[in-house]
């Protein structure tokens, strides 16, 4: 079991040598000098790969689901392209994010900005990552019909990923704490724009593009803000159960960050100590409304670079049963979801993509949204 | 005269007003806080506006030339959000230059990440105002036939930007001088990466994709590189006329900076002392290949932070003629760059555009090159 995810792994891996191949080929078609060709080289090796490749993989997993069958090797490639998209768009943020954060190390290793030599050039090797996505697209899709919702996918969700980061950082500015500012209404809006969209929306709305999945026309009938009935158009009907799917993935990293024991999670959480705008102190502020000696407790000691201050705080999020509330929590979030998950018919839904003769045919299974949700529910690191 | 340029500035800047206006109802539909808002709304104001606006106005310029009528209501916006568009790439190429370089002025103000509260915060402000650039394409763009070569150039001529910058970056980092990795050939790629496709072929293209210019296929005769014959493309021609423009446009702009008075120039020229790869220190370092003593002068003094290095550098400069050789750089581009233009028959070239019935029709005119050229040449500042 190990061995076939290891494997699984290992062929997504192949995919990046094939288009890392590609884009330094481009650039010494270009006639770029060594010193540039083998810059952009280290750029993206050290920030593209390297990563648990989740996001990536999820587009692969996604169209073999929706396909009912294994992929051929041109489709894998196809597939896999895609889901390398999504990788260098996550390290197109993460370089940025660190800087911005003055982090010291992502994934094991000094963040990219504090590399020898690189510093501010990071800015501008960040966009250069961002810019290949589009020299792939183009190489590989140009053609396709689904090339242009391709695009306009990748766009949406920068421009949103974007917003999210910004009304974090305007929120809950390192230097500067102020509670106040914080609400778990603002925390859900973060972590939509912010998580969402990027990490669990873009992957499956890719999927779907590939294996050629329209849009249908919008529906006339007074349309669906009230979540009675799910959304007909299939994307929306995606992006009704992956938003919500990412902000419980995003509740549960922060719950995670104060509540895993580090030798589990592989890091040391540091939310507290950075004043970051996390579900548990939204959560512990709203606990605490009522409750001045407790509030005084985070506004004197949250965002403080102090252990002792820290202690304090966590010491608080035990007393007021942040663990509970946390339990309470991921079980509403995971029958919720799965309701949702389940206004799709058993067999699939019929969305009129076509296949290949004598095949079943594309339909937008529950299984597409159930591997998330599967892969997610009470993880511990 | 000088009333007319400043009523079609006036023009220019109302659909900005409009178009800011779309960006931030965006953001209010979303629900985003107002702090947030007024953040992206001051990120835009500051960064996009109070440029000259040369490169935004010559795409409403070309769509008048190449429809070779005024514009209507609708016409004219569009074109001059495709105007802006460009104004928000450079914009967002600016920002991050100017953290690059740690440049303190910017357009008479402070740069950007040096205003109070900002600093690396500055870099996604900078992602977001590209962002914005494909917003704004959608939301006007997304139903016309046009639509994805708008989306292509724009990603192309941005990748090609970012290439351009790592080159310079690679090549000219400001605190290690070493002359020996520049050459007038690395110039040449420098600013034809960096500046020639974004500020000259990018607005050209996008009036021509506006306008409803096709590409023509590409021709089964073995083809152009060798510069005997124009490229059948419409697209390659205008490239082929304005890359080379472009790279004349950088020289002046590089020799400017040394030769200008300042109080022409409206600024201090300080590429000497920052290093920068110019056109002149380049014609210098060819000049002297065989005058170990004079290639002394340019190792030891060029880009040192001391007004006495500056200085002899300068009076090397002199001392090679290096304004003799830009008058006849000067001359040899406007004969070489007036001759390509006219390779396009003097009452335009069919392009197989559609226009309203009863007009004359999309022509690609030499026009649209020569207001190009006859702004550059021998421009003072």
């Amino acid at each position: 079991m190990a061995d076939a995810k290891a494997q699984k792994r290992q062929k997504f891996e192949g995919a990046y040598t094939k288009l890392r191949e590609e884009l330094l080929d481009y650039l010494r078609q270009e006639g770029m000098p060594d010193d540039v060709v083998n810059w952009f080289k280290r750029n993206i090796d050290y920030n593209v790969r390297g990563g648990k490749l989740n996001r990536g993989m999820s587009v692969v997993d996604s169209v073999e689901i929706l396909k009912a069958r294994t992929l051929d090797d041109d489709e894998y490639f196809k597939a896999a392209l895609l889901g390398w998209c999504v990788e260098f768009l996550q390290a197109y943020f993460l370089i940025s994010d660190d800087m911005m954060d003055q982090s010291v190390t992502r994934r094991g290793q000094p963040c990219y900005y504090r590399v020898e030599g690189v510093n501010l050039i990071a800015i501008n090797d960040a966009y250069m990552i961002e810019g290949a996505i589009y020299y792939l697209l183009k190489k590989h899709f140009r053609a396709e019909p689904c090339y242009v919702y391709l695009l306009d996918v990748f766009h949406d969700t920068t421009f949103q990923t974007q917003i999210g980061q910004l009304i974090d950082m305007v929120t809950a500015p390192e230097d500067q704490v102020d509670l106040s500012k914080f609400s778990l209404a603002k925390h859900q809006k973060i972590v939509i724009f912010k998580t969402a969209y990027y990490s669990f929306y873009l992957p499956v709305a890719l999927a779907m593009y590939m294996c050629g999945i329209p849009h249908s026309p919008p529906s006339s009938s007074p349309s669906s803000s009230s979540s009675a009935t799910p959304p007909t158009d299939p994307y929306a009907l995606a992006e009704s159960i992956l938003v919500p799917l990412g902000e419980y993935f995003q509740v549960q990293d922060d719950f995670l960050d104060f509540a895993a024991p580090p030798e589990v999670l592989g890091k040391v959480g540091t939310d507290i100590v950075d004043n970051k705008c996390s579900w548990c102190v939204n959560t512990a502020l709203a606990l605490t409304a009522h409750a001045p000696a407790q509030r005084r407790v985070l506004d004197e000691s949250y965002g403080v670079k102090d252990r002792a201050a820290e202690a304090r705080v966590k010491a608080l999020y035990e007393e007021l049963g942040i663990r509970e509330r946390y339990a309470a929590y991921e079980e509403g979030a995971y029958a919720r979801i799965s309701a949702l998950i389940e206004t799709i018919p058993e067999g699939g839904m019929d969305v009129g993509a076509g296949e290949r003769e004598g095949e079943g045919g594309v339909r937008l299974r529950r299984e597409v949204f159930k591997a998330f949700l599967d892969k997610i529910y009470k993880r511990q690191k």
